[in-house]
This record gives C-alpha cells, structure tokens and sequence, in this order.
C-alpha cells in the first residue's frame, strides 16, 4: 500500500489532517523558592477516584493536568489552559506550579507523599517503583500527547487498498507504523523539544555525572530518566508480538505491571495490552516531550500543531521502521539526549531529512501557511542548534542565576499572570462570566463538561451516568418550565404572587383622563406613582411618597402624565430600597444592594481624577469581561453631575459621595455590594416563598424594603416584591465591589449533583 | 347617612358602580320534543362533589350552570357561554336544554330522579322537598344573580359617615337597606322580566288554576311557583332578628334547612345565618328571574346590566323599607305575577316613579350611554306591556304552536348554534383554539379556571389545593426548563440526541468552495443534500438521494450552491416521509401525516372548483380561528399547477390528487391525517425516547420514515430525528382531517391532575 498515491487519489488530504488530541501533563506543586512542596493534594479538587482534569501521578506533589478529548489543538490548548487557570487558582497561596520535568529543591525523600489513592493496587505500584526507582526518579514529570487519525480517515485509506482484508488488522497495522518510525525517528523531537539541561543534584543516587557548569538536551530522556533498564525490550513487529513480549516482561516479575512499561509510543484503546487484539488499536500516546517552561502550560501551540505533523510524517513515509531501526532510533535518542544544548546534533543531517520530507507532506497536502512556516523553522534549528528551546533554557538558566530560581521565578510569573483577570477562564472568554465561573468550579470539582453551544452558553456535565445540562449558567433541569413563562409575564407574575399572598405592588392603566381622576378613591391615601406608559428623562411622573390626599394633586399629576403619552399608569409606590436576593434550592444564598455610579470625594481630587481612580479597581471593565463596569463620564452623568452642582472638574470634600447616576444598574457603572448577612431573616424566607410560589428552583428576587433590620410585615409599607427573574446574575454576587463573595455556582453544582458533595 | 351625597362629595361614583358578579342558572334537560329526560346527570360531567360549574340542582336532569365571580358582568356571561357550549356539546345526542323556567312534557313523578349526590344531607334535603312539595314543583328552574359591592366602595362609604363605628355592622345594614327595597320594588323586575306565563298542565296536583287560554306574567313567582308558605315570614329588621327569625322557622320544624327559605334574596358569606353576624354580609343572591327563553344562555347582558343598576338604586334610594313595606311588596309581587302579560300592570305608576329614580341615578353617577338607553327603553315598557318580554313569550308560544313545542324548538336551536364551531369556546374565541379545548375540558371535568394572561394563553387550574400554571395548552410545570432551551437550539438538540444514541441526521457548513470540495471523503456513499445556508424558491439545491458517489458531481453540487450564497450546508438526507408524534408523559398520543394542500379530481369539476368544494369543510377557515386553513389559489399553488401542467380552470380526471403546494404545513391549507394505529410500535417508543432524552413531559417529535410498517432500525436509512417542538399544536391532533380524533388535552389534565381521573 502506498499511502502516498492513495491519499492523493482518494483526495483524502483533509481527512488525513483531522483527528482527535488529548494533552497530558505532569508537574511538580513548588513554593516560592521552587523546592517541592510536602504537603497533600488539595482537597479543593474533589476526588481523585474519578476526577477527569486534575489528577495526581506518582507523588502527592505531582499534579497531572488531562484535557479532554478535543477535535483541534486549539481547543484542547484552551482546555489545558483553563485547567491550569483553575489549578493555579486554586491552590495555596504559597504554592506554585514548577515549570520544569526535572525537579529542583527536592525534599528528603522520606517527606514525598507517594500519591494517596483510593485503590490499593495503584499505591502498591507506586511502592514497588518506590524500591526499583527511588523517590526521586519518580518526580520527572513530563507531557503525554494523545493522537487518534480521523476513524473516516482510516476508513476510507481500507477501502481504498486491497492487500488488507481485515479492517481491524489495518488499523493496527497503522498504527504500528507511526509507532515505529516514531521511535526510530524521536531523536528529532527531543532535539527541537527537549529542556531538561540540568537537575537538582540530589536528584542522582550516586553522584551527578554531570560534569560542572555541564549542560545536556535532555536528562528526562537520558538513561539517568525516566526510562525502563536497557534489558526491557518490547517487539513492535506486530500488535500480537507487542502483546506477547510485553506480558513476558510483566510475567518474569521484571516490570510489575504493563504501565510500568515507559516507552515513547503507548498503543491505546484498551487497559490491557491483550485486549487490543480484540479492540483494536485506537489511538497513540506520545510520552517523549519535556515540559516547555517558556510555555505557560508546558507546551505551545505551535510546538503541538508541528507533533502533529511530525506523527503524520510516520504515517506518510514510504518505510516503515522495523526492530532494529527501533534500537537504533533509541540509541540515537540516547546520544541526543546527553548532547551539548548549544552546539550542533551530531545527527543534523538525518534530522533535515526527514524535516525535508515533511515539507513535502505539506506541500502534497496543501497544508496551511503557518504549519509550513513552523516546520521551515524548525528544520533551520538544525542548523542553529542556539535556537532550540533547550539552548534557549540553559541561557535563561544562567542569565536568572540558576536552574530552580528560574524555574521558581518564572512559577510566580505565571502564578501571577492567571490572577490578573481572576474571574474569567482566558480559553472561554468569549463565554458569559457566570458560565465560565460555573465551568471553573466543574473542573475544578471534576464534573466532566462537555460545551455544547457556546455562543448560547450551553453545557452538558456529568458524573458517573449522572448527566445534567445547563445554558447560562443556572438555567437547568431543576427548574419548571412554567416558571420561566410565569416571570417572563409581568401581568401574570403579579396575579401568582398576589394569589400566593405576597406583597405585590398593584398598577392601573388609563387611557383617558376623566376615567383615571374619577378613579381617585381608588387610591386615596395610597403611595402611588402616577407615570406616562412610555417616559424620556423621567417626564411627567408624579411620586406622592406620603399617600395622595387630595383630588386636586391626584387630577393634576394625571394630566401632566397624559402631556407625555395617550396611556398612564398609576401604581403602588414603594419606599424603601431594592435588594436583589439570590434564591436557589430553597434558600437564599445571596443578597446584593446595587448603588448607583458615584465617587466618594477625597477633597483633592477632581470628579474625573475619582472617577479615574475608582475605574482602575481590577474588577473595572467593559462589563462583559469583566464582573464590574467602568463608570462613563457621559452626558448623563454629566447632568447629573450638574444637578448636584458639579462639573466634572470640582474638587468634592472628603467623604462627600458624588451621585454620578440615578439608576442603579452594575451595567452603568454602578456598585454591587454584598448584604446577606445584614438582612434580616424574614425577607430571606420571603424571597424563598416567592421562587417557591413560581415553581422555580433558581431566581432572582427584587424585594423593596426600608428597613433591613426589621422583621417583614404584611404589608406594602413594610416590603413589596417588584420583579422576580429567572435568569439572575449570578456574577455580581461572587464577585461584589464590597461585602463577601458568595460562590453561587458552587451551589448550582450541589444542586444538579448532590451525590457528589462539592463543598 | 345620605348615600347620595357621599358619593357625590367623595366623588365615589365609579367605585359605585363596580363590583363582583356571578350567575347561578338551572334548566332541565330535555329530549327533542321538550319532555324532560329521565337519564342520569352524564357521568362526562365529571364528580358534582366538587365541580364548580356544572352541577345538579334538584333532580338528575335539572342543570345548575354556575359563573365564577367576575368583576365585569361581560365576563359573567362570556362564562356563562362557554359553561353551556361545553355543557351542550358534551350531553347526549338526543338531549338538549330547555329554555323555559317553568317545565313542559313532565314524566310520571316516579320517573324524577332526585339528583344522586354523595353527600347524604344533600340527599335527606331532596327527599324533604319531595314530601312537602311533591317533585314537579322542584323541576321549576331559574337564575340567580350574585352581587357583591366593591369592598373599597363599602370602605370609602364607612370612613366618609360618622353614624356606624363598626364596619361589619355598617355593611350589614348597607346590604339588609338592599335587601328590603330590593323586596319591596322586585316585582318592577318581574314585570319586566318574567318569562313563565304557563306550564305543562300537570304541574298543578289539583288541577291548574288556569282558565283556558290563560296566560299569567309568572307562574314561577305566583303562589303556584318555587315559594314558601305564605306564613313563613322572616325579619329583615336587623341581622339579628333575621337570623332569630329565620332560626326559629327551622327549630319549629316549618323549615328542614335554612336554605329551603325560598326568599328572591338571600344574604350571603357564611354556610349558616348564625356565622354572618361574625363575618358580616359578603354579598347578596337575588333569585327573582325567569329565564329568558329568547337568551341562548337563560339572560342577556343589557339586562343582567340593568339588574347590576337596579340593585344599586336599592342602595342609592333616600328610603329603606321596613317590614310593612317588604310585605307589601310581597303581595305586589303575587299580583303582579297573575296579570295577564299583554295588558298593562296595575302598579305601572310605581313601577315608572322607580325607574325615574333609577334614571336620575344614572344621571348623578354619570353613568354609561349604554346603560342609560337600557333604562329609558324598560321604562317605556310600562306604558307598552307587550314589549315586555313575557308578552313575547305569549306571542311566540301562539305562533310556534304551544309552550312545550316553542321551547323544543329554541332548545334544538341552541344546540346546533353551538355546533356550528364545535372546536371553539365562542366566549374565549380570541385565545389560541388549543387553549380553547384545554379550557373546554377543565370546565367540563370540573377543574376550577382561572385566565391569568389572555393574550399569553396563560391559565391556572386548582383540583383543592393542587395548583397548576399552564400556557399555550401544553407547557405546565412538568416539563424541565431545560428542555424547550435544548430544543430552541438546533446544534444543542442535536448533540443531545446523538450523545443518547438516536438517528440523527449531520450537516456541516462551508465557507469556501475548496475546503467544502475537499471534503469530500466525508460524505462518499452517503444520501446528502447540498444547499446554500439561506435559499429562496428551493435555487441551488442538490440532492444525492442513492448516495454521493462522484467527486465531479460533488463538486458541481457544490459550486451550485454556491452561486445562491457564500455559506453552504451539507446534510445527510433523510428518504421517507415526516410524520408527527405528539409524546406525552411517556406515552406517543398522536400520529400525524401531513399532506400538502391538494385537491382530487372527480372528472367533473374544475381545480378551482374542487378548491371551494373543499374549502367548505367545517374545519377549514382562516387557520387561527378554525383547525385548517383553506386552501387558498395565490401564485404559488399556480406555479405549483403549472409544474404539473394544470391550470386553475382544468378538470382533473377522476381520482388524481392534484398537488397545490410543495410544503405540507396545515398552515399553507395541507391535509392532516392521525396515522396512530398504522404507525409500528418502534417508532412510537424512539419518540418517547427522543422526548425524555431531553426531558421533555410534552414534546412534538418530527420523524422521517421510509416505511412506517416496518420496525424501527439503527441506522439513517430506517428513519431519522429531524426535529423536536416543545410547543407542538395540539388542535391538528384533536381536529385532523381525516382519521380518529385525539383528545390530546384530556392527557394534559391527567398529567397535571392524575388524582382527578378525568376518563
């Protein structure tokens, strides 16, 4: 078969570059100074007996970030990134995530935590490699690059050929391949990947034989790595061989399990090797790469696309590696690994001609401009051997004075950078913020989440079989349709809440003026509000705050209202203030008082300077991005500034709160600030028998109320109900501009998944 | 107290005139020839221990139609429409409703059944009644009207006297002051409202008082009607004495039960007197009237209004009858209801001196033209008796051939008016018709029925304490909200159906011609359709229905596509027909096929023609009013015919269906078709599974099928999920062209109600 002519005839090209990749990394929780922390997985990741995300490998210490699944690097790069996010964030404050495989500032081994798992033979493993290995082999960390061609891709490559008559036996037989060229051919990737120059000395049992001041590509790949003895060879000849000598090793008791097996390539699509036979092979595990610390996840994106081709290479050549090509590709892996980072490979010419090969895959495939231009730019490191990444590290190592203080300062760096905008996931931020908090808190618990829709926010999560879907955030199963249906209509939400027996301020419309004054007694001595339907700039309303009294003052605010429209509402007025109450599963968990945009004088600064000043608070922004929006100095605000008799240039007096608007929107600028714990507990209860009477499990509820500290009452003086909203904001109440910070996502988590005890 | 003055320095003539109205109205059930039925209350009507519209009075086949309190008297009777549409549509064919009060075609006394309630007092009551009245006498059938006054006008009246200091206390006498003008002036009313000027001549035990060609105002309100012994007299002093009084005629034995106190009105708010002077009178019942024969529903509105205006003149009156006066009226009432209807009433002087009053009234609250031209049209039938409506009734009797024969005329037209539009509710028409027969059905099984939103179509239902919210007939609290979310969006509903394993079919957008020609290899051997994103008249669509085999022809699909946008789609294509599934609550209700608009040829007509001759089904009509749309003859049917080489005016041979439309929308004037019983079971359970995949308790599945005799397969080619509706219309399913009806309303109620057992 040559997959060459068949691709091009079949046009195949488009299905050949599709897959699926999935990321594994693995890496060292450090303090400050870069030495390896002792201290236990936090408990904030939920449990490692099913966690898809944040996973420990050997050590307690030693994190391993899984991405799921995806169909582009992109977006398994976005997960990965958000992973990270969420761990960074997540961790103790003096904790940090060590950018290099090798390790620096290792603790005496006796303080490493062997991984404390649920299931006993995953520690008893870990106890055997203990003794084999040491403690300290065992803390290289590294990537793993998960690959699985497109199934159509492999499909259709079998139709097209005839020398194969079993489906399964020719997807092996593929994959097999790339293995094999793969392992032949991995010395490329170590020499333009590799960047583990060095270690913590204490790192070798017997000594360093590292020379002083001596640097090599790569420790991790070296023998003193991560590898298996050099008696431990695996046929790869055919998938039956693989399986039988694998199981030999394993049976002799010269590895104690099959994963104990570290070689480059994985073959995957079962647990155990035996199995394949029946499954197939169904994708590959790529082990080789050391971690990049320049890359804020341990790889870049362009690095990962470049692999991706590399591994298409293996399947694009006309050779296929046999054992001994095999050897000689580990040998040669060996020798590179133990070169010096800034000088020549001795292998540069094999390295450009297989780098040249790839070029023309390219060419032949009509691939993309920018991987044509990342494989050109790795052929020329050969060439250039200074611009590898390792060359790259061993000077960075020597300009910050030192392998663990780089990698300790380029840890905070990064530690520092995913706190800059600590409310949102960068790879989805194009997605609401309360989304991205709820998707934040599902990875960081281990619900698998899938995103369905992301312009509509939609997700699905799971745990175990439990699956439960969710658009904007708290919108999900919990609540009944009707509730939604009940809120959207503000006629009809009144009569519910009327008919359940709550405060419900009542409005009256009038089309002409006669009808609406003869209605006086309807509202005599009632506060109202008499408004035209439609109003600009507050025109033609009418508050009687103490209950209207009169007929005269009721006929003369019914006419003004009818100057600005030809329909009026006269309605219950309520005094007091709006609190938003977040109700959720039959609780209250959240109050908020909004005020409108304002400054607070200093009696030295101008309004603008204020105004300046208040917009750099870091939850500031354009208000979609971020939880707060930065106050405008519009013409709005500028008349309102002039009715309290300031220009924006005046100085206000120390502690003088300058109104800036009289809405009191957070989309206008305004501030949001926590009150749950100052309300008093009547209106709480209230608000949960408002969400209770809509039949809605998740609501918004706007209450007026005078005085917080009261004890409600049945009546409208003492509180009334204005609105009730069944997709509520949930960002302003975790991240408020004062007050504690309720973490409401969290709680719609424990809603859809008690089962899995989140907190 | 001058009540006139207040209102007027109060300014309370609006609050005056509103209130709270609700008519109670019995009538017997008759077969065709007016004699009265001897068949049990229809076990369709639901349990009479709760229902609150539909109930028995004092025999199985006498009705009592029952309004809720309505603020507006145009609601009162639009109830009261709708209670008799649901009422006449539901009785037996050869049953109908008698429009007389006073009966005609009396069985034998042993063939009246007592009405079979299951509360034993009631029963005792009746057998009560029988002893001391005998049965015919309990087969007279009336209205009641209830009126309650505003309770804001009671307070605004209370606050502005000074005289009262209790509230309860000046209710009461407002009510009792009512009462006693009402009792003194009723037989103003009688006058002009009585309709009862004979009956069927065995009502009378000892022969009927009536000469031969005798016609009375009132045999009803005549010592020969529905009334007490003339020496049970009860006090309308005070509440007290009335209820002592009324007391006492029931502890002596003369009365079983307070309620067979058969006064023309009856104070109302507690179940027994005693309790009214705790909670004061609520409101008044009058029980004076006739029923209107000439009314389809027992009374019209112009003169329910002039009854709302009349009761407020007993309270607007300077006067208020003592007990003298109340006897007087009394015996006025007695004499009036033996005058012969064609002749002037003795008392007309009276009768025209209080409608003077009433007119001044008017005047004073400036009340409504309408109501004005009411009341100056009933005054001047003192002066012209026979335009009074018993005159009528005496003039009509004598046309139509006798009592018994004008009433079985008018009732068997009464059924057949609410026939003409059989699948409405003509009180409610401008709701949406699947609310209609929801709305239709909860009368009819008794659940109470409230309109929360008219325009929205938002109901609430109450069985006791279980309240339920529904909107557009199908979307209660039973569905999650999740689900309408996941159906709204098309790429959601599809990965959720695909993530649970059904048929779906793919597509996938391009942008550009080469990444779409590319590829390729994705749709090889499969049935695609090709189209640009957005398409009009079907330009630019190519379908590969035996699969894609040729790169060429492709391409050129492709490139067509194109030409009509820049964005293209290609999907897989379902061969077969659509069918709908209406799921709900885990079952498959409803099949339907729908057809697009056509007609059949008979060799004679024209296509025009054959259109009218269709377009005359009584389904057919504008499509919003009525289940199906008529199929109109615009451009695009011509085109259509044009296509198959027919014009308007061409005769189709006999039995060819001759296509109008393309589409199959009911809306376009297509045919629906209930395939229930032809359809295999498979398909039926896929829908159900589609319908809880995505948690929807009501869900309109939209399936492709090839061959809807074979069972369900795992694969495209057997039938595929095009879509998913969380609204879908139930009117085709319950009104379809051809095939079974299916009540699919009846399944709302029993999902909402399952305690009710509606079937």
């Amino acid at each position: 078969m040559n997959i060459q002519n068949i691709i091009k005839q079949h046009h195949l090209e488009l299905l050949f570059q599709q897959g699926l990749f999935g990321i594994e990394k693995e890496s060292q929780r450090v303090y400050a100074d870069g030495s390896i922390v002792t201290t236990e997985h936090p408990k904030a990741f939920g449990n490692r007996s099913f966690h898809p995300y944040i996973q420990t490998d050997f050590a307690e210490s030693q994190l391993e970030l899984v991405t799921p699944p995806s169909k582009t690097l992109e977006n398994a790069l976005r997960w990965l990134s958000a992973i990270h996010e969420v761990t960074l964030r997540t961790l103790p404050e003096n904790e940090y995530i060590f950018p290099f495989s090798m390790p620096a500032g290792l603790p005496p081994e006796k303080q490493i935590k062997v991984a404390q798992l649920d299931n006993p033979e995953d520690v008893a493993y870990r106890e055997h490699l203990v003794k084999n290995y040491g403690k300290y082999k065992q803390m290289v960390s590294g990537i793993h690059y998960n690959f699985q061609l497109d199934p159509a891709f492999v499909q259709a490559l079998f139709e097209a050929q005839t020398k194969q008559t079993s489906a399964v036996d020719f997807q092996n037989d593929l994959y097999l391949k790339i293995a094999k060229n793969f392992l032949r051919y991995q010395w490329i990737l170590l020499y333009l990947f590799s960047a583990t120059p060095t270690v913590d000395e204490n790192y070798f049992r017997d000594g360093t034989p590292l020379q002083p001041n001596q640097y090599v590509r790569s420790l991790r790949s070296s023998p003193f790595g991560y590898v298996n003895e050099p008696e431990i060879k695996v046929s790869f000849n055919s998938l039956q061989s693989y399986v039988d000598s694998l199981e030999h090793w394993v049976n002799s008791g010269k590895l104690i399990a099959e994963k104990e097996f570290y070689s480059n390539v994985r073959l995957r699509g079962a647990a155990k090797a035996r199995d394949l036979l029946k499954t197939g092979i169904q994708y590959l595990e790529f082990r080789l790469f050391d971690l990049n610390p320049f890359a804020p996840y341990g790889i870049t994106l362009e690095d990962a696309k470049f692999i991706h081709y590399f591994i298409l290479l293996m399947a694009w050549l006309d050779h296929t590696a046999d054992q001994g090509d095999i050897e000689l590709g580990k040998t040669r892996l060996a020798e590179v690994s133990w070169e010096d980072p800034l000088s020549p490979t001795a292998y540069a010419v094999e390295g450009e001609l297989v780098l040249l090969q790839m070029l023309n895959m390219l060419e032949a495939l009509q691939a993309g401009d920018e991987i044509k231009a990342i494989a050109k730019e790795k052929f020329a490191q050969f060439a250039n051997p200074r611009d590898t990444l390792c060359a790259n590290v061993v000077v960075a190592i020597d300009q910050f004075g030192g392998y663990q203080k780089l990698g300790a300062d380029i840890a905070k760096g990064n530690k520092k950078n995913v706190f800059e905008r600590f409310y949102a996931l960068s790879g989805f931020d194009n997605m609401e913020l309360s989304t991205q908090a709820l998707m934040f808190d599902a990875i960081q618990k281990g619900l698998k989440l899938e995103i369905l829709d992301e312009r509509d926010q939609f997700l699905s999560l799971q745990y175990g079989d439990h699956l439960e879907y969710v658009k904007n955030g708290n919108m999900t199963s919990h609540d009944r349709y009707i509730s939604p249906l009940i809120m959207e209509n503000k006629v009809v939400t009144k009569k519910v809440l009327a008919k359940a027996g709550f405060n419900v301020p009542q409005s009256v419309e009038f089309t002409d003026v006669k009808s609406a004054v003869e209605s006086f007694p309807l509202f005599e001595n009632r506060a109202v509000v008499i408004k035209p339907k439609s109003t600009n700039f507050g025109l033609g309303i009418t508050i009687f705050q103490q209950g209207v009294q009169n007929r005269d003052d009721f006929a003369k605010a019914v006419e003004i209202a009818f100057r600005e429209d030809n329909e009026i509402m006269i309605e219950d007025y309520l005094v007091g203030t709006e609190y938003r109450f977040f109700v959720l599963g039959g609780q209250t968990l959240a109050v908020l008082l909004r005020v409108p945009a304002n400054v607070v004088g200093d009696g030295e600064h101008t309004v603008k300077e204020l105004v300046e000043m208040k917009n750099d608070h870091p939850l500031r922004g354009d208000g979609s991005r971020t939880p707060l929006k930065k106050i405008a100095l519009g013409d709005i605000e500028k008349l309102q500034l002039k009715e309290q008799g300031w220009t924006v240039d005046s100085i206000p007096p120390r502690d003088l709160i300058v109104q800036l608007r009289a809405n009191s929107n957070i989309s206008t600028g305004g501030d949001s600030i926590d009150m749950t714990e100052q309300m008093h507990e009547s209106y709480k209860q209230l608000a949960v028998g408002i969400a209770k009477a809509m039949g809605a499990a998740v609501c918004g509820v706007d209450l007026i109320i005078p005085d917080l500290t009261k004890p409600a009452e049945n009546n409208l003086q003492s509180w009334g109900v204005i609105e009730a909203n069944f997709n509520p904001m949930m960002m302003m109440h975790i991240f408020p501009y004062a007050g504690k910070s309720r973490r409401v996502t969290l709680n719609v988590l424990e809603m859809l998944f008690p089962e899995l005890k989140v907190r």
